[in-house]
């Protein structure tokens, strides 16, 4: 019985999308090599490997350790390399296949120092995110950058990585269509620029509305979604997912009622959400959709209302006024999260909706 | 040596906040019941006993039951009661002096018809915040509340409780001011007008702004601030404290440089920090301010820059040009929290100036 807050999975929801995905990548010959950083359990990461997938990307050198100590032998870690940790990199990199991502030509001599142990390396591209990474076609800093990567003993250049985040600023699909166009085409250049030097190197390509919004990946190497295993209200808004797909909620019990102003408060707040926001329809910030919950099971037709603030341990929904009427203090709600990355993070630990117990990395 | 993400706390500053506040509650002659959801660590909690402090507040049952095994004996529960933990509170009310906040009907109802050990009960009073709690002049509905409460055996009424957290909007230590002359008045109003049939009712006042910032707190019979045994950027904007009396910040290894953006990457995003902003003298959100950090020491006048967007594992940092300049990948810097409650939730685990570690509750 849930009594306080609880991050609900719904493993067949999840599955699903483990399975489409990996369809996907199978009918466009590309690796999937999923983004863990979502999910952050071994348990779930099992399930990946029931649709084939071997090779896994994570967010830190923290969560490669995590993951190579249950079992997985190809790990990138999509995180311009942080050279402070690597004599952990150098002996990870002992033990699996492990791919670091490189952008700057102090790093590259940093590691060659200092790493022991071969290491895979995918310079970090930008194809207009604007957070990490070389320009897309700014080919004399990749030439240079792929200049000293050729004296390096240890470190193996693979290929070029973009993470076209922008997307999940996206107000349409077509919007995401057009930066997913426009990423590849960069890419492409790119490849096709330094071919003569570097004519094998991949091209990996992340987000996860791109790979679910996008048929043809097939110019890639490999593709690196996370956040579609369980999907999300941003995600469902961008048009990535409908809102069927979202695979986890956090269920909350309702403790006080205001019908004065039409709203109920949950134990559900910012240390079980996050305080990610998105806006909503009268272009709102809002922090979930509060869901009825029976049997542990959330239907998304049976909406509450939105959660409308937020603080360290409350929630507070805005509800109808028969809603308002039908819910009571000690019913639990479901509410679908805004980002499930953050929310999974928070709450350290899933419960299916047949009660079995899930854990994560702490 | 610091390599990750690291919730650097300095303890001198740690204590000498809670000296202070200790010697206001002393000086005003009330109880000083600290709110230990800002630190969540039992060892912190030690620091308060050299106070005198004996009574805490938390905000949820979990957290009430970590602090019980860890030799507290007055908890008192802030957070509006949920009543599908009664065994837990039930279990708890044997072993210590347990206090629920209440402010339904249908919460006292049930909870006298499961709760059998003597439970302290505050009425959850709302002076203006609109979060939760009975509107302090709604003397009508409380007179209700404490009808019931009279009947109950085990539901033992104590006072009435509010947490003025609108205070937390205030651009000025005068609406601060203003926030809490009106919440004092309001409460004693409420005491006056009930203390025909509830002489001894007592008064508790929340909230860090009003307590660190008002001088005369004697009208109340206890404070329950929390966030001011670290601080925060929050804090120091509304002008509870100074950046001096920050008593944690982040360290965070930078990782990348984009000199044509005058930006920094460190490794230090929402899995950090949180999501939590604030608005900078631009108006813009700003997500913490970083500094340098020198053998694990932060100095407040050495600032790089704002952190000036925040992904799951990604700060961005805004510089100018010197300081661009002056900071290398493989740097370690020190970013002060928006919200030291979120950050340190986030992080569960607390590194000194001089190494030593500190746990919290997991």
């Amino acid at each position: 019985m849930i009594t306080r807050p609880t991050l609900i999975l719904d493993k067949q929801i999840c599955i699903d999308n483990i399975a489409n995905m990996a369809l996907k990548a199978k009918q466009n010959n590309v690796i999937l090599r999923p983004h863990f950083k979502t999910h952050q359990s071994a348990e779930i990461g099992e399930w990946f490997k029931e649709y084939g997938v071997e090779c896994i990307t994570v967010s830190s050198v923290k969560m490669a350790e995590y993951f190579a100590s249950h079992g997985w032998k190809d790990i990138t870690i999509a995180f311009p390399c942080n050279i402070l940790e690597w004599k952990v990199i150098n002996e990870l990199a002992s033990k699996i296949n492990l791919n670091i991502v490189l952008e700057s030509l102090d790093t590259i001599q940093f590691l060659e120092e200092h790493i022991t142990n071969p290491v895979g390396v995918f310079i970090k591209t930008d194809t207009g995110y604007g957070r990490t990474g070389i320009k897309a076609d700014d080919y004399t800093s990749m030439q240079m950058l792929l200049n000293q990567l050729k004296e390096c003993k240890n470190l193996i250049f693979i290929g070029y990585l973009c993470h076209a985040g922008h997307t999940y600023k996206a107000k349409s699909i077509q919007e995401v269509r057009d930066i997913a166009k426009d990423a590849k085409e960069q890419m492409l250049a790119l490849k096709t620029f330094l071919s003569a030097d570097f004519p094998l190197a991949q091209l990996s390509y992340g987000d996860t509305p791109s790979c679910s919004i996008i048929n043809d990946l097939s110019d890639y190497d490999e593709i690196r979604p996370g956040n579609f295993v369980f999907y999300d209200e941003t995600q469902a808004q961008i048009g990535s997912s409908s809102k069927e797909s979202i695979a986890v909620a956090l269920a909350c019990p309702v403790v006080a009622k205001y019908p004065e102003r039409n709203e109920i408060v949950v134990h559900g707040g910012a240390v079980h959400l996050s305080k990610d926001s998105a806006l909503n329809e009268e272009d709102e910030p809002y922090f979930g959709t509060a869901l009825r919950l029976n049997n542990n099971q959330w239907d998304i037709n049976e909406v509450i209302g939105e959660v409308c603030r937020i603080s360290q341990e409350h929630g507070t929904i805005k509800v109808s006024t028969e809603i308002m009427e039908s819910v009571k203090i000690g019913d639990v709600v479901a509410i679908l999260p805004i980002h499930s990355c953050l929310t999974a993070n928070l709450m350290k630990e899933y419960t299916t909706t047949t009660g079995e117990k899930i854990t994560m990395m702490t």
